[in-house]
């Protein structure tokens, strides 16, 4: 067995109202800060999984993306490999 | 100006209780899944920042991720170009 470290990106799908990134756009004047944008606010969540081959762990990590990590009605997610 | 798209990943700091991470494990039995360790769970922000260069806006990015995004004793941040 191989440990494969992923970082699963989970952020409200586009059209999606996000009062996070509302509030940090509202925040950037207090802070003295122009010109920034389009902010969405997800989560990251980081995991080490041990298979055989990179293929099984990231079939898990997807599995668990889809079922644990989001809300695929009104999240989408992207999986990578970290370590 | 132009504009650059930037990520904003914030994680608890090592050695940092981490709540939503152990919630994340202790559900691991219910979907059936093993072989899942090392969970940690932060934010993900994504923004556009409109600058003269790279450069500039990579130092606005750095200075929100310090003061609003991330609470830096118990967290860190990473910056990663996304567009």
């Amino acid at each position: 067995m191989t440990d494969f470290r992923f970082a699963v990106n989970v952020l409200p799908k586009p059209g999606i109202l996000d009062p996070q990134g509302r509030a940090v756009e509202g925040s950037l004047g207090h802070l003295g800060v122009s010109g920034v944008a389009g902010v969405r606010v997800g989560r990251r969540v980081e995991l080490t999984v041990s298979a055989d081959a990179e293929t099984a762990a990231r079939a898990t990590v997807d599995h668990l993306a889809g079922e644990l990590l989001s809300n695929p009605l009104i999240e989408s997610f992207t999986v990578e490999r970290i370590g």
